[in-house]
């Protein structure tokens, strides 16, 4: 009987071991957490937190029982310490436990500051649903709170608290928040937000928090600016990071993004050792450099692939094409591919020529009571005419956009293919001529003619 | 100065003469419309009646006036009779009107039942501005109405009469409504419009009208069944068909559809002359085969590629994949290239061999409050391992999927590189492992298993 070990049980592991028992029903899964749940969708945490879902249980998608049931041995609250991949042995609460394959799904961490006092009281990260229950309980008495970050998740938060009528100061340390979009996406998204004049979101830009005020418990935030922000509690939103200590420490290759270095069939650099989800780096469809990509989505695929390539199979994981998307309430900004600022620092390494166009249009028949105007870039090389990337944002339908050019680029597509592409038209759903066709005319006619 | 007749002044005909004189700035475009205007947005007739358009010039794009001031000449109640090729001349009101080029953009008609009595006052048919008035100016003083035909004008108008409180007798000649899908699809559509037993809507399949009753006003209908439905007024809705008659007078070539025959370059058989539009037949990408497929979307893209080649472009218009949406209320029902039925009809042609795959989903995380099931359908080729097409229902973000798919198609993508595409994920916008790749995970395992 194969021995499987699998050390964690989120997104990609708890996936892996799933479809992994139902393609060889034999073997013994035996999946190890530190954790106390397994199976969560910590997407869904900033939803519960705004009140969008009443009960967090909603977020866990199996129990422990339900993978006990199936025949999935799960350890929770057991933290593995080593991998003796000589002896093809796991440490986990100082017990050796033997492998024959060994699957690592250690995802990723909430990057901590490392700033005075940032473990404080009511300092809190948003991982897992021990934080999504804890920052929920913590709103119910504030007022006024701290984001420090300005990316997905300190903007989802920035939704949940608004909602929740706290005070929000969000300290970005870049020029914009949401900087993997181009400026003016950013800028789009800044100004919705603001519009109206919201005085109870304070967006701090180009400044960083420099030490946390407080003694046990959070009192404030001291930035480089000078000022000092008091408020009843603070949220680290400044990304994430793979947790890559267990592999590191066996000598397992990490890659040049700090992220357990996998091929195409999610194999680490060792025999009998594989990894998957936010702990792996990716591979990007587009620039074929590796990337840091975590993704609940992504990390479901792997770990499917995964098993089925633990059970025999040979299939391939391509790549992925960085696609995003979120919003704050109805405002939806989405991307895939390379933004125009990306791909001219792609263009320092290898010779393609960027070429945009960008179109601002309805999504929707004008004259439709819910068309909403929405800003579409489309991103291409002029030397090779394909696709290199787009961005939606807006009011209206800008994650279906995104979606069509993800299937675009993932063959491929060369403007002139894309140009007269025969999307779906009716009143109620989209213009005549889409605002992709349009950025996909100019594009073509700029090339052509420039 | 390089004359330029444009015959329609519809989608096709508007869009090429405003892109040809953008084009050739110094040529002369002469429009000419049996219609009292031009450039409107038929596809947003249904919207109008049903009150969530409150101004019919809404749907107008642009008017006489607009294209006039763009040097356009534009005559509108102008009907041409006669193309006289050899000298290349079109009659127009009794009148010899000289061309360099000619454009074919007649659109099409709806189809006229040969029945008794079709030509009754208060039988409707809804092509055009006019129409749309008068069939709302009716409703306001009527209780019940017929609607003959099961397509997407007869679904777009029930929608419409529903919203007013108007009883409608749907009346189809087939075995279901929107035929041009798949049984099961159809199905979910209708079970959802008569769900808690609407007593206002009767859907009555298989059977025709025999027969209008009435003498001078509508009055009624006799089915083939036996029965009579007395009821204010009627709409036709059973398709339309292309206005070919000009064309055909002149000896230019029709295809296999009963459509005008145009190269890619959107030239007709003979010199000089180019059609454009729903007078047109399309081009299948999939299945290489003509098709007839009227769009306001293709009329468009068609418009403004046949101006450019007019003015001495090269431009290819390669075809269409027979992209559809609409909707009843919040369902929406939407599909691309083949469905099932139609797939095994082609293997009888061509040597494909159908796989389908189906799944009922969330379109977004179910645990999110505006999370709603659809039914999303893929069908392949077990040979090519190639996407043939996709269907996708429900009151969830259907439309979204489709045009996935189209993209996917238009670059001939195997169920092998679908299979883990990149798509956005956020709770708000989808699921971790979306229903199509699921249909294409199903299918990909089918055709390596069976």
């Amino acid at each position: 009987m194969k021995k499987i070990v699998v050390i964690g049980g989120s997104a990609a592991g708890a996936k892996f071991s799933a479809k992994c028992k139902r393609l060889m029903p034999d073997s013994s899964i035996q999946l190890y957490t530190e954790e106390d749940i397994i199976s969560y969708s910590s997407c869904g945490l900033p939803y519960y937190i705004e009140g969008l879902i009443d009960d967090i249980n909603e977020l866990i998608i199996r129990t422990p029982d339900d993978f006990r049931k199936a025949g999935i041995k799960v350890y929770t609250n057991h933290k593995c310490t080593e991998i003796i991949k000589e002896k093809k042995i796991v440490v986990i609460n100082n017990k050796e436990i033997p492998y024959d394959e060994l699957i690592l799904a250690t995802g990723s961490t909430p990057k901590i500051l490392h700033i005075k006092n940032s473990n404080l009281n009511n300092v809190f990260t948003l991982k897992n649903i021990r934080d999504g229950y804890f920052i929920k309980e913590k709103l119910k008495t504030s007022k006024r709170m701290v984001i420090i970050g300005g990316g997905y998740i300190a903007l989802e938060l920035l939704e949940a608290f608004k909602a929740n009528g706290i005070e929000v100061f969000m300290i970005e340390s870049k020029s914009r928040i949401m900087s993997d979009f181009d400026p003016d996406f950013s800028l789009s998204l800044e100004s919705h937000i603001l519009k109206d004049g919201d005085d109870f979101i304070h967006i701090i830009k180009n400044t960083t928090v420099i030490e946390i005020l407080g003694e046990k418990y959070f009192e404030g935030v001291l930035l480089s600016n000078g000022e000092k922000i008091l408020a009843d509690f603070c949220v680290l939103a400044t990304g994430v990071e793979p947790n890559v200590e267990l592999a590191k420490n066996a000598g397992i290759k990490l890659g040049k993004t700090g992220a357990i270095k996998v091929n195409c069939k999610m194999r680490t650099s060792e025999p009998n050792i594989w990894a998957i989800g936010d702990c792996t780096e990716k591979h990007c469809l587009i620039t074929k450099i590796p990337v840091y990509a975590p993704s609940g989505s992504t990390a479901n695929k792997e770990g499917r692939l995964c098993a089925i390539n633990v059970a025999g199979g040979r299939e391939i994981f391509k790549g992925v094409l960085c696609s995003s998307v979120t919003r704050y309430f109805d405002f939806t900004i989405a991307r895939v591919g390379l933004t125009l600022e990306k791909a001219f620092e792609f263009a320092e390494i290898v010779d393609i020529e960027p070429v945009e166009a960008t179109v601002v249009k309805s999504d929707r028949a004008g004259y439709m009571p819910k068309s909403q105007e929405i800003m579409v870039r489309l991103v291409a090389d002029r030397r090779t005419r394909e696709i290199l990337g787009a961005q939606a944002a807006g009011l209206g339908d800008a994650d279906k956009r995104i979606n069509v050019i993800a299937a675009s680029i993932n063959s491929n597509l060369s403007i002139d293919d894309f140009i007269n592409l025969d999307l779906t038209y009716a009143p109620p759903y989209g213009t005549p001529i889409d605002s992709l066709l349009e950025c996909a005319y100019k594009i073509k006619k700029d090339i052509d003619t420039n």
